[in-house]
Parts: structure tokens; sequence; C-alpha cells
């Protein structure tokens, strides 16, 4: 059950002029579902896309980067759903760049003007004849379907599809900015999460682009985990068509960058918690805030060490205040001089622990009333500087075995 | 259900001449069972300990490391559970140098020539009033328990005691050891894990003890995970008397060092496999063999990876052999210039994946076989070297939720 998350609604997610989807059923794992989304891009458009940083990455992940640093102008993007094209070797690769090949002949543009996506089971191969059959039907109708289309025909363990719109004036004309992301499970992105996509009509050029996008990044997608595991597949990509009358934007800091910046990290970030609220088996979200670290990487550590602590996650879903395994988490983070004697917790508004030990004025129904709720802050204090940053995760039910234990069946 | 593993019997578990063993109930969790244990020493005894490297460590680990720092001879250990004492502050600090304190009065020896030792819940306070009274009992009835005695009276959520014993041959005189261990959950040792002790009639100088301490936990406690949260009261302490008629052991490096510390390092594996066989909700126990690291520490790395993923967890617990999750969790172990086409991967004797994709031999069946196996060996080339290690885990299943869903009910 997602927590906090309904579907979106199609007449609220705004079309981005200079973006045409299409959807179509391959039947590349199950029938009778869209498994195939083409994105069909304006000439002129800016591409940006940042990727997962396993050493296993996907052979998708490893065209998009050859085809993006070719620069010769993306003009599509194709996702198929089911199968992630990993751990697929030499005979990955030319799948998916036979893939791109054989789109682009469709579409009457080049081969490295297309970025490959997958998403689905590990160290299988792409069915290809279904996959190539698949194409003429997306490339044919383009301009037909809707970003809540395109949301649904990702998803993949998820339940709900995931989708958002921005609206932002720039220079007295509005930009649109629509995005869509899919994930459930093996989501501690490094660099972007499972597939995630931004377009707008704003004029951005490639590298204020590539920049926007790293600073959205950082604070979303790099901010969340379910399980701690690193997908092979992540990919988030920033779409600039240009279509909008608005005047370019042409750096981060200028007022405009600002502005659309603000825009698109919090579309961002949206998304992002959109994938933590419908985790696999989650029944709690929870924000992880730790503040005065030396570094923001130290605060990092701490922030990952009790997200990803099977022991933290099942007391929140059991809604149990056994907080002590927070501090337990906090202390084996990697902070080699961190001095216990520092550190306050909060949950919520309740001060848990003071000074390292259970502060005397803390009452278990304090902590009982907090773990209860559906969204839970959690709030390490370490006392010895000034950094801090902010985790999104959720809980570890029952639920997360047994969709994992089922994945392929 | 632990995973081929069973009760030891009192009668094979030898006593260690020079330690004397006493249990009693104190009520400090719970009612009508086993909750304090004493190892009383005959003086001249070596003692060596490590302890976790959680910042967040337990009251009762600070103490130990003050006590054996001291040097005038430890002459017992006290071990309660119920109660981990961590997470307490200066009180909880306070309350374990009143149990040494006051056990010590009742054996007529120093406060500092007793190491104390806490398992249970973190973040609560000991009961003292109900601990000291305990304490007369255990110290009146030193020599009435017996090893099996001694292992159940440790356990927390642990299904079975864990207690094994060797007899190895110095000099032609026998020299015995055993050993006991608790733990289920809450397992990454760092250094040690929560509660081993072994003792031997052995004559070890302190000095001689600490090095075969250390390398015998290396090769044990500290290669095996459970859930990967490193707890705040890991310890494994060896214990030698010198009754044993057998000569001195004089260093590692001697043939007595050497059979002797083979016996050591044996008996501790048993001891931490036990841990992992009885692990919270285990159903598999698993072995994960990296080869071919250019380094250790990046064997670990991958190992741990795949010994801490819930996907790859969650798929032994199904006997889904959905063996591209191993591959991602290598490739995001954090080998930064890992080159994905030199991995091969073996499920036992099942070539899975070669040069980075699944082999062409490969067949689902094979993989399905070994996958239905209680044991199951995973091994991982990464053809980039000659280190390599050993790590040992089990899987994940909704039981393990459970039971940390529930663990303070």
């Amino acid at each position: 059950m997602p927590v906090n998350l309904s579907a979106p609604i199609a007449s609220k997610l705004l079309a981005v002029p200079g973006v045409e989807l299409a959807v179509a059923q391959a039947g590349i794992r199950k029938a009778n579902r869209h498994d195939l989304l083409l994105l069909w891009l304006a000439p002129g458009s800016s591409v940006a896309g940042v990727f997962t940083r396993n050493r296993f990455c996907a052979a998708p992940v490893t065209v998009c980067r050859e085809h993006l640093r070719n620069g010769s102008g993306i003009r599509a993007l194709v996702v198929n759903t089911g199968n992630a094209n990993a751990g697929t070797g030499a005979l990955g690769l030319a799948n998916a760049r036979a893939t791109c090949a054989s789109l682009a002949l469709q579409l009457g543009i080049g081969a490295e003007q297309v970025l490959p996506f997958s998403t689905g089971v590990i160290m299988e191969q792409l069915p290809m004849e279904r996959l190539l059959k698949g194409l003429p039907d997306v490339a044919a109708s383009r301009g037909s379907a809707n970003w809540l289309d395109a949301a649904t025909a990702i998803m993949t363990t998820d339940t709900l599809p995931k989708a958002a719109s921005r609206v932002v004036s720039i220079g007295g004309e509005s930009v649109t900015l629509t995005g869509i992301a899919k994930g459930a499970g093996m989501i501690r992105p490094n660099m972007a999460t499972m597939l995630g996509f931004i377009a707008t009509d704003a004029r951005v050029s490639q590298h204020v682009l590539d920049a926007l996008l790293g600073r959205a990044t950082d604070a979303s997608f790099n901010a969340i985990t379910v399980d701690g595991d690193t997908s092979t597949n992540d990919s988030f990509v920033a779409i600039a068509t240009g279509q909008s009358r608005a005047p370019a934007i042409t750096g981060i800091n200028t007022p405009d960058g600002k502005l659309f910046a603000r825009a698109l990290t919090d579309l961002s970030i949206e998304l992002a918690q959109a994938i933590v609220r419908d985790g696999e088996g989650a029944t709690k979200f929870i924000t992880v805030r730790v503040e005065g670290g030396a570094t923001v990487e130290e605060c990092r550590k701490v922030a990952y060490a009790i997200g990803h602590s099977p022991l933290v996650k099942t007391a929140f879903f059991a809604s149990d205040p056994n907080l002590g395994r927070i501090l337990a988490a906090v202390g084996y983070a990697g902070i080699d001089d961190l001095d216990q004697a520092g550190i306050d917790l909060y949950l919520d508004d309740v001060l848990v622990a003071k000074n390292g030990g259970r502060d005397a004025d803390y009452r278990e129904e304090d902590g009982q009333r907090v773990m209860r709720q559906a969204e839970i802050t959690v709030r390490v204090l370490l006392n010895r500087g000034a950094a801090s940053t902010t985790l999104w995760t959720c809980d570890f039910s029952q639920e997360y075995v047994s969709i994992n234990a089922a994945y392929r069946s």
C-alpha cells in the first residue's frame, strides 16, 4: 500500500510542446500491457542524463552514455519494461544498439539520435523478435499517448504510476515541466534512480541543463533509498525542447535560472518521494534528517546507515519505538571519531535521546504516538559541525519479502 | 528454523580446568529463565577480548576495555541477557561499574578484575535492583553449571544454544578448548560478534593470546553477517587458564602455536557459523566466496554487498535463481575500476555468468537445482588479482520481519 500517494490525474499532467508520446504492447514479459514507450522530441531539444554508478550497468545505459557524448542531437527516447538488459554481455549491447537502429529507421533519424532504456528482470536477453515488432507501432502512433499513459507504461513492481507537472513563469512567459518516474525496489540511486524523465519546453542549453540536472538529482533521486540495492539501470533524463516563447535560461545562477532550478528540483523531489511512498511493501514514509555533521558526506553515511538498517525499518513497520536501533545504526555508520556523548535524537518533535543516552524526560508513550503515524521524521543531531542532509526512505514489511520472493513468478 | 544446526549435547562439551560456571535467574526481562552467567577463572588466567567497532558501544564494552587495559588479572566474567545497557549514557556506565563492584565484593576480588557483558534491548536502563539481587546467587553457586547451561543462559532471539569443544595435543599433553556464543539478529560483527567466549586450559601468555584471538576473529566472527547491523555489544573473549600440563604456547608461529591456532580458529568458525545457521528467520546457509580480487579489502566489499542485499537474500529464500541480483550487487560494491566483462559467477558447481553475461550453456534448471538446497555456495571470480575472501550469511524471510517487528513485545 503506497503511503499517501494516489494516481496522477491525466488532465493535471501538462503536455510539453516539442514532446510527442506513444505507447505499445510488445509482449516483452507479460501480455496485454503497454511495455514500450516512445518520447519523440522536436529538433534542437537539449537532453541531459545521469546514470547509475553500478559497475554492472545495463547495456542501454552504456549506449545512452555513448549517444549523449556523441552530441548529434537526440530525437527519440525508447523505454521497454519487463527486461532490464543488464548482465547480458556483448549480446545485450548488440541488442540495445539494434533497438536504436531499428527505431531510427522507422523515424528517419540516425541510430545515435536514439536513447534506449530498459527495466525489468536482470540477466536475461531481450526477446528481440517481439521488441522489434513493437517498434513500428510506437513510431507510427507518436502523439497519441498522454503523460499518464507514459507513466503507466514504464511501471514494473510499482503499484501506481508516478507523474507530476509544474509551471514556472520566465520573462513573463510560462514554461511547463512534466516528469514521470518508476521504481519501487532495487532503489538506492547513486546518480539517479530507476528511470525518471522530465521534459520542459524551456530553452536551456545543453551545458546549463547538465548543471541543473546534477543539482536536482542530488536533492531528489540521490536522497532516497528503499532497500539499499543500487540498480543496474538507474537513469534520470531531462529534456528541454525550447518550444516555449520564454527567454532562454543562460545560467544556473541567473534569476531565471534559479526560478527554473527550483521548479525542476521541486518536481524531481516529488517524483523521487513518490518512488519511496510506493516502495515495495512500504507502510510508512520516513524522513531522516541528520544535522550538525562535520561534512555532508558523514551526514549521508549516518542517514543511509539508518535508512538501510533492517532492524530500524522493521521497528517502523511495527510502530515499535525500539529507538536504540537508530542509535546503533548511527554508531556503525563509519564515523571513526564520533563521540556518542554528543548525539541527540528526535522523533518528530519528541526528544528521545540526549547526549547519547535516553533523555530523562522521554516517555515511551510519546515515542509510540509518533511511531503510529504514516509519516515520521527522524532527526539526529551530531553536534560536531554545520553540515546536514535529508534522506527519504520507507519501512520494511513481510510484504517486501513476499514481493521479492515472487518477483519472477 | 535453524539451518543444519542442532542443540549441543551437554556430555560432549568438555569442562575446561580453571573455569567454573554458574547461572541464575535475575528476572531482568523475563521471569523463569536463566539470565545471568558467571565464568570464574583460576588465578593467572590470560584473557583477551575483541569488541565492537560501533561508536555507540554499550557501557559494559567500555568497562571491559578499561579492565583489560588495566592488566590486574581478570578473575570473573559476568553476562546478563534481556538488556544491552547500550544507549544509556552516564547512568548506564555507572550501572556497569556497580555490577562489577558488587560481584567483586561477593568474590573477594577487585572490581577491575571483573568483565561485564550485556545483551538484549537497547536504550533502556538495567533494572539494577533485580540484577544486584541475582549476583550473590551466581557467586555462591560457582562450579554448579556446565557449558550447555552457560550457552543457554546467554540466548536472546537464538532458537538454539551454541557451544562446541576441541581437544588438541600440545607436547604430548591434551589441551581443551570450549566455546559458547549467542546471536541471531543485529549480526554484522566488526571485530567480533554479539558475545562469544572460548576458554582453554592451555598456557598462553596475554600477548600471544591477543594475537591468536585476532587471527581467529578475522576468520570467523568477522566473516559472517545476518542483517548488516553491527551490534553495540559485540564481544568475543578468549580465556587461557594455563591449568593444562602441556608446555606453554610461546608464539603464534611455533609448531605448537600453529596447532593451537588451528583449533582455536576452527572452533571460532563453528560458533560463528552456528550464529548464521540460527539467523533470525533463516532457511538457507549461504557461503559467499569471492576470488581473484586485487586486494582482500575489495573481495570483502563484494562479499558484503552480496550478503547484505535484501534482493539477493529474498531470492535465496524463494529458491529463485534470479541471479542477476548477485551481479547487480557486485556492480555496486564500490570497486570503482571494476570491469564487468571480467566477472564470472558460479552457484556451487554451476557456471551462471561468464565474462559478465549469462553463460551460453547456463540452464535455468541447473540454477534452480542448487537454489533449492539448504546450503549454497556463491562464487564470484573477479579475475583481477590473487586475493580472496569467504563470508557466511543466510537468506531473508518474512519471518525475519516478524521477529524484529515483535522483538520487544
